[in-house]
């Protein structure tokens, strides 16, 4: 817990330095929540599509954005209806990896794709 | 989100405290999610129930244990669908007042009721 | 994977002993299927039960007959609506510990509360 | 259910040779679960899919892969919805058939496709 709220706070240092304002999750190998902060006027719906994001990259070991095409398949959708439509396989996220072990993720939501991943990444070199 | 954030510390401080490992939760007025933590070793589904506590007090402007009657009657369940199931009218959180004025809530979860609660208690102080 | 195949073996040993014919169902930490067997002629839906009652062990860390009650207050509905109906709060599972340390949960479903509980009990002595 | 677990080890040796960890299950001609086993260091979510996938091929008789464009179709979305999202119209698995009668299916998850059906036709060849 205390390196995922370390890690929360590159991402906002980062998301600072971009001038945007985002939520970030960090989540387990399991896809749960392990810690969460949404900035000071980021929208609502934020936080929830960060976790979403963060789930994304922790169940396939991959950066959430390149889940994308995945994300329109029918497989994808059974996969999100067992999470309750948790799952948002959109660009902002990314692995938590230490070597080849997957450990969790992290994502951001509330810029644009890329701004988000930029902030997930920068949490993510806090691990 | 930083009043949030401080305010998990302190409800960690009181969890540790009293021995315990908890998940905390702060929500806004509308019973959002602004920030959260689960701490090492507190069993994966407490960050939600922790959230849903917290909910449940924003929404009510009361402790989330007071709810627990009012939690087993129809109207609470047809608000709980409309949430996904996310409310938890169990006792563990408390609303964050200025003055008469509501502003969110903060829950946890991972102790008994009354843990749970003391904790809430130790984090809204801090705001 | 193999010692959950192999507890599920001792349980089979144990159903047949008591004449009956059982699903039953090893969960990780999280409450996730690791491993699973229905006997012939157990009916179909068993299988599910099986593992409902391992998930329940496995998140409380106690048999689940120790949940009936709590089993039917709207908190445990709520758990069990986002893990879309699965969860059993029945006897028949029971929780796996190493010392103090939790890493899952067996049961098994087909005969009688305690004929269920009895064959889990005999597949968590094997591991 | 002994040829089941036996087929499920047919599956194992074929994925150890290919080098993959996966996750195997064996439906009836119903669809419902017999058997199951999840390989170390697979990932969760791959038992459901494997299930799904063996529920597919098990429903209409054909190798699961078979099965992805009539996945995309609103009736197929139907059965899903019947089936609580638990189908997975993708390859990876195939039917149980004794001549011509279908009296099951199995599916893996957690290699590619291919890596899946190879394994899940190893096992089919132990029926």
């Amino acid at each position: 817990m205390a390196e995922a709220l370390k890690g929360l706070e590159l991402a906002r240092a980062a998301a600072s330095k971009m001038g945007v304002v985002l939520s970030c999750a960090v989540v387990d190998a399991r896809g749960d929540l392990v810690a969460l902060a949404r900035m000071d006027n980021a929208r609502f719906f934020t936080a929830d599509v960060a976790r979403g994001k963060a789930q994304v990259s922790a169940m396939f070991g991959q950066p959430s954005g390149n889940l994308a095409q995945f994300g329109t398949s029918p497989a994808f959708a059974n996969l999100n209806l067992t999470a309750q439509g948790r799952l948002y396989p959109v660009q902002g996220a990314v692995p938590l990896m230490r070597g080849t072990q997957l450990f969790g993720g992290v994502g951001c939501s509330g810029g644009s794709g890329q701004q988000d991943e930029d902030a997930a990444k920068a949490a993510a070199a806090g691990f």
